[in-house]
C-alpha cells in the first residue's frame, strides 16, 4: 500500500433506496471531492442494492482495481442491512459480538435518553480482525481493514454520520498507516467573476508554481472554487508552499475572494455584520424571500438580521417600503430607481443599518423587449449610500432566483468590506 | 429482448465532474424512479470518468448483465466527450456525418439566433446503424441501438435535456419495440401523516389488491408518495384497474392526499387560490422567508401572492404585524397567541384574504426546557378565522425550517379546502 502519489479509489454505495431513486446519492460526490483534496483520485462509483451476491461481486472487482475501497450504507440494524455480514464472508472472518462497539452504542442511546434494544445489540455483531471507529452521530461504527495492498472502509449511509466518521477517524487513520507524502489543500471561493477571467488573472502565476503545488478550478453558479494542492515530504514544507501560493492568489484576486474551505457567502456576510455590530434587512420582489432564507439558514442570524419585506405587489412596495408611486409609474417596478427606494424604505421601516433590495423578472413569463426575462435590479447599502446594478441572467426561473440572490448578497459583502 | 415482466437495467454515468464531486449525480436517481414506474428495475449504477478504456469495460460488463443499458453524459462537442466514439468502437460501427442530426442542430441554434460552428458540426459525426432522436432542449441527440437482446440508450448528461429525450422519445420507442405488458403508474402525495399510519389505513385494501396492481410507499420529510402500479395485457385493463385502486385510496385517505404525479404542495396551494380568486401573504419568524420563496418558486405566483413580512425581531412583529407587546410579554414570541396575531396583522397590512404565520426555535441554540429547539407554532387563516398548531420537530436547523415550512403550507391547503 503506497498512496504516496496520486492513487485510485472506488466508491461503493449500497442501498435499494438509491436504485429506485428515492434517495439522491450525495455521499459519492462529497467523498470524490474530499478524496481528491486528500490526493486520492476516485476512478469509479458503483451503486448496488441490498443484495449479498451483487455486493460480493463489486467487492471482488474493486479489490483488484483500487487501492482504497469505500463502502457506504448497509450498516443499519434491520434485515436488509448486509454490509457487515458480506465483508465478513468476503474476508472469511467470523462475525462476533464486539463489547467495545456495544459500549459506544449504549453510550450514544443513553445520551439521547433512549433505551437500547435487540436491534442495537445486533449492530455490535461484526467481523473479527477489523478496526472500528466510534460514530459520533449515530450507532453504526466505521470499519476498516487492509488486505493485499487495498484498504477497505465501510461507513454508514446517513450523510452526516458518514462525514463525521471520515473527518474524525478515517482520514487521520489513513494518513498515519500509509507511507505517503504530506498532502495539504485549501480552497478559496470567489463570487461574481467568470472562471475564464479568474484563470486569465492567475495565468502567469499558475505557469510558475512551486514544485508540488497545483491549482484546480471548480465553477458553479456565479461562484468559482480555487483549490490549492500542496504536496511535499514534510508538513512544514507543504504548509510553507501552500501559504505562499494562497498569499499570492489573494494578492492577485483581492476581494473577488469571499471565503475559504467550508465558508458560505451567507456566513461570511453574517460575520462581517457581527464584526461591525451592524444590522441587516432585505426588501425582495422577484427573489421572493430567497435571500432572507439564505441569511437565516445560518445559526445565530437573529443577532444581525431583523427581517425582510417580500414585496411581490406594487402596493406592498408603496405601503411597506415607501416606494413612490411616481417612481413606479415613471421607471417601473424593475428599475434601479425603485430598488434604491426599496433600500431606503426598508432601512427606515425595519430600523436597520444595511439593506439589500431586489426587483426583477424571474420568468418564464413577464418579460418585454425593454425588460427581458432575467433582468434583475439590485441595490445594497443604507439610507445615505447605495450601490446599484442591473443583472441580465439567462437561466430558468429557479436558477435566475438563486443567482440573483447570491449576487445581491455578494454586492452587500463588497459594500460592507469597502465601507 | 422481452421486457414483458420486470427486467433489469444498468445506468452508466460518464464524466470526470461526477468523480471529482463537482456535480452531484441527480440523473441516476431520476432514471431509477422513472424506470421502475415503467416496470424496469435498475440493478446497478456506475459512474466512470471521460476515459475510453473504462467506458469500454463497463459497456462490456453491462452488456452481459442487463437488458437495458442507459448511458448519460459524454455527448458534448469537446475533446473529452467520447461516448459516440466509444459506442462506435464497441459495436464496430463507422463514425459518419449524419445530415439529419446536423439539420436538427442547425435548427436549434438558429432558433437561439446563434451561429453554428465547427464544434456543433462535430456533434453530427455519429456511429452508423444507430437510431437517433432529436433533442428538444439542446444539440446532442439521443442514440439508441439493440444488440444481442440488450437495448443501449445514450443521452446527454444535462438533466433537462436527458429528461426531455427520455419522456418524448425513448420511453415511447421502448414501449413500441418491445413485447411487453402495459404498465401504468400513478403517484399520489400525502402530507403530514407518517408512513406507518398511511400503511395501516391501507392495510386491508393492500391485502386485497386486484391481480396486476401493486403499491409502493416512498416517504420523505413530512411527505409520503404512494405509487400505484398496474400491469395488464391491454391498456384498457391496466387503466381500469389503476383507476379503481386510485379511487379506493382516495376514499380511504381523503384530504391527507394533496396532489398527484409531478404536483408540488406549493403548486397545489397556488391552484386553490386561483380557483377561489383569493390572495395570500406570509408572516415568518423562524422560517425566515422559506415559505415565501417556496410559494414564489411557482411561475405566475404574483397572481395570488402579495408578499411576506419576515419578522425576525420582536420589534418588527409589533411594528409591521401589529402583534401586541402584551402578547409577546405574556406568551412569548413562540406561542400560538403570537402567530394568531401575526395572521391577523399580515392580512390587514398586506390586504390579503389568507395568511400563514410561523414562529419557532429552529436551533441549534435558543431552546429552553419549556420551549425546546424544534418547537414551532403555526397559524393559518384570515382576519376572522384561524387554525393554529404547535409542532415539535427534532431535526437540524435546516430540516426544522424545511419541515415547518412544508407543514405550514399544508395547513393552509387544508384550511382552503375545508372552508
Amino acid at each position: 500500500m503506497e498512496l504516496n502519489n496520486k492513487k485510485s479509489a472506488i466508491l461503493i454505495s449500497v442501498g435499494d433506496e438509491l436504485l429506485i431513486g428515492q434517495t439522491i446519492n450525495t455521499n459519492a460526490a462529497w467523498l470524490g471531492e474530499k478524496l481528491l483534496a486528500f490526493g486520492v483520485e476516485v476512478v469509479e462509483m458503483i451503486t448496488v442494492g441490498d443484495d449479498k451476491n451483487q455486493m460480493l461481486r463489486v467487492l471482488h472487482e474493486s479489490h483488484q482495481r483500487a487501492e482504497l475501497v469505500i463502502i457506504t450504507g448497509g450498516l443499519g440494524p434491520t434485515r436488509d442491512d448486509l454490509t457487515a455480514l458480506v465483508l465478513g464472508e468476503y474476508f472469511q472472518k467470523n462475525i462476533v459480538f464486539n463489547e467495545e462497539v456495544f459500549s459506544w452504542i449504549k453510550a450514544f442511546k443513553e445520551a439521547q435518553k433512549k433505551p437500547v434494544n435487540e436491534l442495537h445489540r445486533k449492530q455490535a455483531y461484526l467481523p473479527e480482525d477489523f478496526t472500528y471507529f466510534k460514530n459520533p452521530a449515530g450507532t453504526a461504527p466505521a470499519m476498516v481493514y487492509r488486505d493485499n495492498g487495498t484498504i477497505f472502509v465501510s461507513l454508514p449511509g446517513v450523510p452526516y454520520e458518514m462525514k463525521a466518521l471520515m473527518n474524525e477517524h478515517v482520514f487521520p487513520w489513513i494518513s498515519k498507516i500509509v507511507n505517503r507524502k504530506i498532502f495539504l489543500t485549501k480552497t478559496l471561493h470567489t463570487a461574481a467573476v467568470p472562471e475564464s477571467e479568474i484563470a486569465s488573472i492567475l495565468n502567469d502565476f499558475e505557469e510558475n508554481l512551486d514544485v508540488g503545488v497545483s491549482l484546480a478550478f471548480l465553477p458553479s453558479l456565479a461562484k468559482v472554487k480555487i483549490r490549492i494542492n500542496s504536496r511535499a515530504a514534510t508538513e512544514k514544507e507543504a504548509k510553507t508552499a501552500l501559504n505562499k501560493a494562497e498569499k499570492e492568489i489573494r494578492k492577485l484576486l483581492g476581494d473577488m475572494i469571499f471565503g475559504e474551505n467550508e465558508d458560505t457567502l451567507e456566513e461570511v456576510v453574517g460575520r462581517l455584520l457581527l464584526e461591525k455590530k451592524q444590522s441587516l434587512a432585505t426588501a425582495e420582489s422577484c427573489t421572493g424571500g430567497y435571500i432572507a432564507q439564505m441569511i437565516t439558514s445560518v445559526p445565530g442570524a437573529s443577532q444581525y438580521f431583523n427581517g425582510s419585506v417580500v414585496a411581490y405587489s406594487n402596493k406592498v412596495k408603496m405601503d411597506l417600503l415607501n416606494v413612490n408611486k411616481a417612481t413606479l409609474e415613471k421607471f417601473g417596478a424593475v428599475s434601479e430607481e425603485t430598488v434604491i427606494e426599496m433600500v431606503k424604505g426598508i432601512c427606515k421601516s425595519l430600523e436597520v443599518d444595511n439593506a439589500i433590495a431586489v426587483s426583477g423578472i424571474a420568468g418564464p413569463q413577464g418579460g418585454s423587449p425593454e425588460k427581458p426575462v432575467g433582468m434583475v435590479c439590485v441595490a445594497v447599502g443604507n439610507i445615505e449610500n447605495q450601490v446599484v446594478d442591473t443583472l441580465y441572467l439567462n437561466h430558468n426561473r429557479k436558477l435566475n432566483i438563486e443567482k440573483s440572490a447570491f449576487l445581491a448578497l455578494n454586492m452587500l459583502r463588497l459594500f460592507l468590506q469597502r465601507s
